[in-house]
């Protein structure tokens, strides 16, 4: 199917605000076979917001709205709506009930009851969602109105407009996808690497930079069932030979997810010693719902007295060598082990910068350490960019280099 | 003035990539006084590049059109343009001789030539530059196009186009933004709370919740200098009044980076003592560069056993009243400081979930330690939603109250 996304909010206009929810969208769209038409981002402007709309409904198949759904005075979405299809809002107690019960009787209630008025015809998509969303079917075109905020449209977009789009089609299509997720190789490598694939009839590849990672998206389209299938299975079996150990998972999987199952399932713990990361792999370690059957904890070991008090790292070794050195990721990483008593330790510490480079060890200097079997190595790696990217980079590498230990195991 | 922006490319519309671009035409132009009423993201589809653009040209009082100006099959603003306005493609000798010199006879150029035709009328932005971009008056109304890679357009959007727009319009407006940056009010307060200021005249105000923080813009737009220094000074009053010791900072402040000033300030040094966070409030301090003069780590103290190694937390004290407990988030904050020598130390625990909850402790409930000039408080948190917003809600809540106690000394 054809569509278009129309974006909504000052905030967007004004460009003071990333319109990430769009390119979200169109992604996702993208990969499960639609096509988008265009894009708009407009503001709180009900005029114009109606203008959009009706010109939309003339060109496409199917219509993704987000944003302006809010209590405040600014979200302004569905009197838009309202006035431009001549739907007047009707009250929705289910909602009003939710958000009564939810506040419990407090005063702002009447503010927030605004979100219970939808336009007459409204299908509310998730009644349970605190912005609940809504599908509007006009002259046969469906129009989803979602939330802008970036965690909640994505949710009610991957859970139910993706859905009922795919249904909508009648199904003269059969859709089978699937996401590969890789470490360690470089957008345009994959890219070479898949080339022939891509040739391939009712194949459809996407490449997407995720952070430090690289997304691949397979889409099979297919009249036939039969034919979906077999193609399906030829295809990811060229995708999972090209990608080799490079690719960590699929779908939801994400590499602490991964870097978890391992681990759990050859009953080992997991401890870490973060410097420059500053407690960035444990999070995205915990992260991992259940993660404590497999996760001990660590350091934070951001200063040197902090090294030397938590993790007893030598202070003549700190003193002779630096903080960031081959043979302090080497004492952080087999000290927490011993002291924590943890089958794997991960270690890191570097220079994220913007200051503290020297010529010997520019930013982006950092050693990761890892402590298994007894045995500790440690790597020095060169990350480019900036703070931010270095100090991804570091945690992406340390979750990797846990992966891979394992996977060997 | 106000504009629309249009931004053309295959690659924007299937989320591919980013655009980039448009936000930061959107940002510069919205800064020097002009209000954007739309912007476009369409593909390489002639038809509707021109259906777009001479719709714009009805409504507003300039267009920024971006991308398709390469020497690619897949560049057809031009075309699109010449059509749709009707301006046949005219050779342009000056770009012809310059792409020849810049080729030396290479086979190429034939191809390459195909960017030294534009539409008739249309005015080069840049001799000198790779992509010159060009600027089309039509209806009266100009029309800039920029190629679409973003260093090049970002070079001619601040040196031609910006410096073109302010003769066109003679700067009839005056424009004063800042950003109010809040935690601990729900939006509907915040909200609640400025609807007066709202209705003075020339005053924008926006409100934007940003993980678990709301911020608020405010923009003056006034004709005259005076009045829009008066308005802005009386507005930033007001709004400063309103929002109280709920408002962390402006524009560029992050709670950390508010927390590490704040810290810095009083020569104080700060410790984390994590266990459902898992190293997110280390990782939030970290992100501020230069955080090593005020931050010196702490223990990530996950499981209960590097809760007695780390932090040295008595096996009775967890065994008794559980690793989620008033008496235990104590002991987390006075020990990590007492181990570490710093001033002031934080301490969570809590029930993340999705599992591990009880009828007594159910998923939500947090206790946050805090240690300052030898006392320990602790309170006691219900927080709502998934495992991401009751972490991230914890970890906003730390950061906050390490800020409070800053405040009050």
């Amino acid at each position: 199917m054809i569509g278009e996304i129309i974006a909504i909010g000052d905030e967007l206009i004004s460009g003071r605000t990333e319109n990430t929810t769009s390119v979200f969208a169109a992604r996702h769209l993208f990969a499960a076979g639609h096509d988008i038409y265009a894009m708009h981002t407009i503001g709180d402007n009900p005029p114009l917001i109606g203008e959009v709309l009706k010109r939309a409904l003339k060109r496409v198949d199917f219509i993704l709205v987000t944003g302006g759904l809010g209590s405040t005075t600014d979200d302004l979405t569905t009197e838009a709506v309202a006035e431009a299809l001549d739907r007047a809002p009707v009250l929705y107690p289910e909602i009003l009930e939710r958000i009564r019960k939810h506040l419990g009787g407090n005063q702002q209630a009447n503010n927030l009851e605004k979100m219970a008025w939808l336009p007459e015809g409204a299908e509310i998509l998730n009644k349970k969602a605190k912005m609940a969303g809504y599908l509007l079917v006009h002259d046969s075109v469906p129009v989803f109105f979602l939330p802008g905020v970036p965690y909640q449209m994505r949710e009610l977009l991957l859970e139910h407009v993706l859905p009922k789009l795919a249904g909508w089609s009648g199904n003269h299509h059969r859709v089978k996808q699937r996401t590969y997720k890789t470490f360690g190789l470089p957008e345009t490598v994959i890219n070479q690497r898949l080339l022939e694939l891509e040739k391939r009839e009712s194949i459809h590849i996407g490449y997407y930079p995720v952070g430090c990672e690289v997304h691949v998206s397979l889409t099979v389209l297919e009249e036939n069932r039969q034919a979906a299938e077999e193609k399906f299975i030829a295809a990811d079996h060229a995708i999972t030979q090209a990608l080799g150990d490079f690719l960590y998972g699929t779908d939801q999987d994400t590499m602490a997810s991964v870097v978890g199952d391992l681990l759990r399932s050859r009953h080992k713990m997991l401890s870490v010693a973060e410097s420059c990361t500053g407690g960035m792999i444990g999070k995205r370690i915990t992260e991992v719902a259940g993660s404590s059957s497999w996760f001990a904890g660590g350091a934070i070991a951001y200063s040197n007295q902090l090294k030397e008090i938590l993790l007893d790292v030598d202070h003549q070794l700190l003193n002779n060598y630096g903080a960031v050195s081959e043979q302090v990721a080497r004492a952080m990483a087999a000290r927490l082990a011993n002291k924590v008593k943890s089958d794997i330790s991960v270690s890191v510490t570097g220079i994220a910068g913007p200051d503290g480079g020297s010529e010997e060890k520019p930013v982006g200097t950092v050693y990761i350490g890892l402590y298994h079997d007894n045995q500790v190595s440690v790597r020095l790696y060169h990350f480019s960019g900036n703070r931010e990217q270095i100090r991804n980079s570091t945690t992406c590498t340390a979750l990797d280099t846990i992966r891979r230990a394992m996977m060997t195991h």
